[in-house]
């Protein structure tokens, strides 16, 4: 079984490592802009071969899409020109609306399978990848009617080998939803971190008294700048809406606390608790 | 040593099985105006009796105030009109200038230390506490110069007994400090748990999604309201200025997204990304 993997970051490292923890005889040939990334993946026995990009998609049966959503956009209708006609192609973004769009456009659309795997960690990079990643994750398939039953056949087995849950769902719902349960988290999480730091130059010694409380909220902010830009802008529309939401609360918040409005204060933290059923469902699920 | 502790919470229950597991006959007497919280903490063997306010407090040579910091406030000067001259008076609130305020116009001030052990979870009741909570732990002691040397040294020691590590600080700096590197991430968590929430009532199933990302920024939304909204009106200036700059960097993020400004997304993550440091100097601190 012959993949190439596009990108050999985190997400298409692990992918890699997953599967050939499962299946031995797995080949991996690797394509990736970045020499040295694909020096650290044959290294690290991620990749068994690297190949220029026109060559890795001829000689695989599958053409995992495993870079940037700017770069999945700009890359999705190449890859399907070259793609041989009994291979099938897949790719790893964050977004799918805009990708699928593309992708609807070309002759080849049936061979295309829109992937969207729930896991991630804040660090990037080849060194970065672990067999387990994937693991007991949810792997979200897009608008699987328009991929031929063979093509979802082989990333339904492909997703139960490495142990992942399957959800199904229309890729303009995947970048609504994902806006709120993900891409809002990591905004969060980077202006959290850039507002502490920005006070750390007046305040020495600030971060001396951060427990693990702040190192929570700003986990995600030590994410890669590059992979997080253009799924921010791709996905302009619905985050626009839920970060408007967000920083209406904050104002909220803000003004119940300047009033002192310690009863309207409880009120909110009352609402937001309720996310321990979220969160207990969570762990529910593994 | 008798010890009394007031609230037996998650932090007054901590702080007396840890002192406990290093001292076996201490002797904690405890008080708390919840007859649940006194049952539980006399099961799990928290504390070895239960008394009224003020008998607690004359029998013990140290009284910890572990409540929610308004009741702090209410309580500390009728606790220090109690206590006897040869105890000393801690407490554990995580403000501390109104809490040092109120304790600076009493004449027994001499005999308190201000005091923030910088730990928690987002847990409460006597059943969330643990032995090694406060271990490896900041312990904040403010405004030393205003304790007596025999308070002071107490209060050491017992930070060193727990394995803590000592920071001393001004009142008005810790409640400065703690505005953005704890109280700004809990409200960050508090909003976002309940803007996601207010999204699933017309959205379902939109935490199926949900990855350890969404669970690392919304932790914190499982805290308690019953001790965060008084730490919030307290430190209301500080919070209010802290919120004010998150806000403002959250309306920058949100409008460089909305006009595609891929640059400068990334230049603002490029910035965030600097939290690999704090971080990872938090991580070195254990």
């Amino acid at each position: 079984m012959k993949i190439c993997i596009i990108g050999l970051g985190l997400l298409g490292g692990s992918f890699s490592l997953g599967l050939k923890e499962k299946i031995k005889e797995t080949h991996i040939i690797g394509v990736d802009i970045n020499p040295l990334h694909v020096e650290k993946a044959l290294e690290l026995g991620i990749i068994n071969e690297s190949a220029s990009f026109e060559e890795g998609i001829r000689k695989a049966s599958l053409t995992v899409l495993a870079t940037p959503v700017d770069v999945i956009s700009q890359q999705i209708g190449k890859v399907l020109d070259i793609l041989p006609e009994t291979s099938v192609l897949t790719d790893l973004g964050s977004t799918k609306e805009q990708i699928c769009k593309i992708a609807d456009q070309h002759p080849k659309r049936q061979q295309y399978v829109a992937l969207h795997p729930i896991a991630g960690t804040e660090n990037s990079g080849p060194e970065a990848a672990f067999a387990d990643l994937l693991k007991d994750k949810i792997m979200i398939i897009c608008d699987k009617e328009k991929s031929s039953p063979q093509a979802l056949m082989i990333i339904e087995l492909l997703s139960n080998i490495l142990e992942m849950k399957i959800r199904y769902m229309p890729s303009d719902e995947h970048d609504r939803h994902l806006a709120y349960v993900s891409h809002l988290s990591h905004i969060s999480s980077f202006a959290l971190g850039a507002t502490v730091l920005d006070k750390e130059q007046d305040e020495q010694s600030i971060f001396d008294m951060a427990g693990s409380g702040f190192s929570s909220t700003v986990r995600l902010a030590k994410s890669s700048p590059q992979m997080w830009s253009p799924i921010f802008v791709q996905n302009k529309q619905n985050i626009s809406v839920a970060l408007g939401s967000y920083i209406q609360k904050l104002q909220y918040f803000k003004e119940i606390i300047d009033n002192e409005d310690i009863e309207a204060t409880k009120a909110l933290m009352v609402h937001a608790n309720d996310i321990r059923r979220v969160l207990s469902g969570m762990e529910k699920r593994k």
